[in-house]
């Protein structure tokens, strides 16, 4: 049977409840124990799981309402369940008290606003039905807002997208299970290493295995935005995608942005796309569910299938990204469209024809069918040469061996100004060179000395181990130290190449209407673990101990409402 | 004008001579020096490049020719340059006798055979024309061959190829730049780490870019074998490829075969197809140029576009084949068919809808359009939920936070015998659970005691870095503790979770004819250098100071032989 009461005037947070009914639940002579604050749709779901009792109708949003299911006929359950409840609260108060450095409270959303007046971000995690008038408050007062909370009726997301839009202010959710800010972890998120990719996504675990799989490359983030998943139907049209996009757009740390969703409606698709285009950055798209051809590129926009190879294209393109800001720093940056053509001399015969069929499918050129002197590609100004062909190895060693061949034919890019980028390859291991990254990086240096006013970005990759006699990261230090410029391997040194002869769109430099990028101060209203992480995690929060105005009874607030 | 002079009797490898050749061109008064040793190729391209002096008519393939260019007409230069030249020689000699442990050498190649009469490879570097004579010589000697020496005919390659085949051995080469066996480098090659994927290669570079970007995973190799450029043509049919795969095939060591090759022709890559279809491993294959959509599988044979491609999926059939022979050796492979079925139980709704959509596409089934309590996917037996879906939490936590539902959800599958394999994520960071992994694996544990007649595979990924508070590295080793399997990212799991569920072909169980992978000794003839980096890698070799026969002179030599 069930037994139940009714504990007055106690509002907790539901995650706080469900533990304590959890524990409750291990009692002796008892089945199950339900604990719940009486809302309205919490006593429609007492009712559907078997636990009603009439008692429940006295109970209102900010009472607990207790349930115990048990054999026993015995109603003493009552005050034996009553005291562990009260033990398990006051252990919950306590455990929140000890810390030295207190997490701030407020009762109210005036004290809450007093408390941290620059707050920019109201993180919203209270019943669904209480959020839509939570979030009007935090928009009037100028924050942001990131509404963890489900069951927020479609009206209410577009009505609250389009005041955030009009003000400048962006609503991350409802259902937003996870954003990063400027290393702020609001809801479910992960500590991250701090990179150059941006995330946006409309789905919680999405966005937190993207960088997860993001930081286990070695890379990082900037900031991650979430939308919420219902932003990109065709009903809210993707208002806050594009102020995430714009936000990311604009903000200089992030070089790469990554977009993960469901497959959004086939009109939004087409608006998101395009302001994507409009935005002189790389962007991953993973639309999770349309599948789309290996490598697809549309401009800038790179489509991926799967979230680890969605990271993956990220952390490629974040490689590039920095080569690109390291080439430009050291005034290596080929000056376009002067210097617009590649050179490829590698000592590899295989590293040789895949760089060719690369650099072939990315320029849309013809390889050379001949293989001529070791000429693999030679079209459109580009060539791509394996010095390994016997046309220069006859009579003398190969060029893993001896490094003059490639010596001289580096050298005599000093009178083609034309050539703005140099691909070459780094065999190391048995048999090759006692040190073949001295002799290439003093050819490289040779050839910028003799052609001052023309500057050549160097790209290597290398073939061979740490563990090789000449050992491939002291190789990678000389290269690096002269200037050259390392790739993981062959298709990313193409990609940074032809990236390189490619003119980029300026930076649109829309006007940044947000600073929520720059800092985040929260105002937690709902789940207190959620203030408490970000205490911990050292960001500024007040917690906001939301309760239902007048018990949750929506007449007599609407009483109060007209007599403020 | 060119001063020039024979130095009569002195065999040196053409590496060592051009490498005296560029010192001894920093001479003052001397423009450049040519030191070559006089076989008929050598001649024809001394004179080619404008180095021919008449004496040279007297020098044959054993004696040193020196050209010197100078604007010099005082013929004293060559006085100079020939003691330059006697010092480097001898400089060479010294520079080869000191170590402590010296490399052995014989003169004759009886005597190379009587110093190591169980080497299984004779290692080829000498001048072309000469190679068929002493390969016939090693094969009648039953020994393997590698031919790094390019300039030998193709009819002489196919002859070599046919008797090696019928003797149970292999000819690498000719051309052939690489092969790494059993740990031993021979001619360019890498120091590599061991591990599970075994190479085979028509390619030096190739393999030895393969190799390195599959040591930067953190996998390692098993052995890499040499073809040379030719052997997947027509006319040589790919006798050594199909050789090698058979190696490869019945070494237990290697669990995944790459391979890597310029297309073949049509008819020879149908052969080497067929071959690999009947090999019960996965294989990688490359074939540099002819594109492969994306993840293209033709049975157990996948296709891939680029070397680090290629390098990228070997590694994770490596790690497939790894979990494998885990789950084996814990007794928690499934029992198939009786338990062929997949079930995901999953906390993160877009890890869930990832997971659905990579099965459907494996298995080919449908998903399932309505998403009806979280189920994401429900055909022919296999179940993907989504455990995060309004359906389980109305009025509970959500699973990241509160682990009951997923546990209860495991342990129903006690009863579920056709279940063999159960995958599930783990969500760490902020928001989640303080130790997910703890009750993840308690459940597993339970699970496992219920059904312990029919084991079940369970596999895991983890979303969450190692900074996070629970730490990924830690809970990861809970969850490894208990018998779960951890997959690097979803696709990982899902292919071995399909991988799992079909019944493997036996291994054919070829009779292994070659000993070559048990371990290698080498008669190394031809370049100095590559019998110097067997011997500083600690391998076996005796140096084959082979020279012409009667200097090169072909009467004279088919003279000798009559006389034996």
């Amino acid at each position: 049977m069930i037994h139940a009461f009714v504990k007055k005037g106690c509002f907790q947070d539901s995650v706080s409840l469900m533990l304590i009914s959890r524990k409750l639940s291990d009692t002796p002579e008892v089945d199950e124990v339900s604990v719940m604050m009486g809302t309205p749709a919490n006593k429609l779901l007492i009712a559907a799981t078997g636990f009603w009792a009439p008692i429940f109708d006295t109970a209102t949003a900010n009472d607990i309402c207790v349930a115990i299911k048990s054999e026993s006929q015995n109603n003493l359950i009552t005050v034996k369940i009553g005291t562990e409840l009260d033990a398990a609260l006051n252990n919950l108060s306590e455990s929140q008290g000890t810390s030295k450095n207190r997490l701030q409270k407020a009762r109210r959303w005036q004290s809450a606003l007093d408390k941290l007046p620059d707050a920019n971000v109201v993180l919203i995690s209270i019943a669904g039905e209480y959020v839509a008038e939570l979030s009007n408050l935090a928009l009037d007062n100028h924050k942001n807002v990131m509404i963890f909370s489900d069951n927020v009726t479609l009206e209410d997301e577009i009505k609250l997208k389009q005041k955030a839009r009009a003000n400048g202010l962006i609503v991350m959710g409802p259902d937003c299970g996870t954003s990063m800010i400027a290393g702020t972890p609001l809801a479910f998120a992960n500590v991250l290493p701090h990179g150059n990719i941006g995330i946006i996504g409309a789905s919680g675990t999405g966005i937190q295995e993207l960088a997860s799989q993001i930081a286990l490359l070695d890379h990082g983030i900037t900031h991650a935005l979430g939308l919420g998943g219902r932003d990109l139907t065709a009903e809210v049209g993707g208002i806050s995608a594009l102020s995430a996009l714009n936000m990311l757009a604009n903000d200089p740390e992030t070089q790469v942005i990554t977009f993960v969703s469901k497959p959004p409606d086939a009109a939004v698709r087409q608006i998101i796309l395009t302001a994507m285009q409009a935005i002189a950055k790389p962007i991953v798209a993973l639309f999770l569910g349309s599948y789309s051809k290996d490598g697809d590129v549309d401009k800038n926009i790179y489509l991926a299938n799967t979230l680890d190879q969605a990271a993956r294209i990220a952390c490629q393109l974040s490689n590039i990204e920095r080569h690109r800001t390291d080439l430009l720093a050291a005034n290596q940056l080929p000056n376009i469209p002067l210097s617009n053509k590649i050179s490829g001399l590698y000592t590899g015969g295989t590293l040789a024809a895949e760089m060719a069929l690369l650099l072939a499918s990315k320029l849309k050129i013809k390889l050379d069918p001949q293989h001529d002197q070791g000429v693999m590609l030679n079209a459109d100004g580009h060539k791509i040469i394996d010095l390994g062909d016997d046309f220069y190895t006859m009579g003398k060693p190969h060029p893993m061996i001896d490094p003059t061949t490639r010596t001289q034919q580096i050298l005599a890019l000093a009178s083609q100004q034309q050539i703005g980028v140099l691909l070459v390859d780094l065999v190391i291991g048995y048999g090759a060179e006692a040190d073949p990254a001295s002799s290439l990086a003093a050819a490289v240096i040779d050839l910028r000395r003799a052609r001052p006013d023309y500057p050549i970005a160097v790209i290597a990759t290398i073939t061979g181990t740490v563990q090789d006699p000449q050992n491939r990261d002291l190789q990678q230090n000389i290269l690096k130290h002269a200037g050259i410029i390392i790739a993981h391997n062959l298709p990313e040194a193409a990609h940074l190449a032809v990236s390189l002869i490619n003119l980029r769109d300026p930076p649109l430099n829309l006007p940044q209407k947000s600073d929520l990028l720059k800092g985040v101060k929260v105002i937690n209203a709902g789940l207190r673990r959620f203030a408490d992480d970000l205490h911990a995690s050292g960001s500024t929060v007040v917690h906001y101990q939301w309760a239902p105005i007048a018990g949750g009874n929506l007449v007599l607030q609407n009483l109060l409402k007209k007599l403020v």
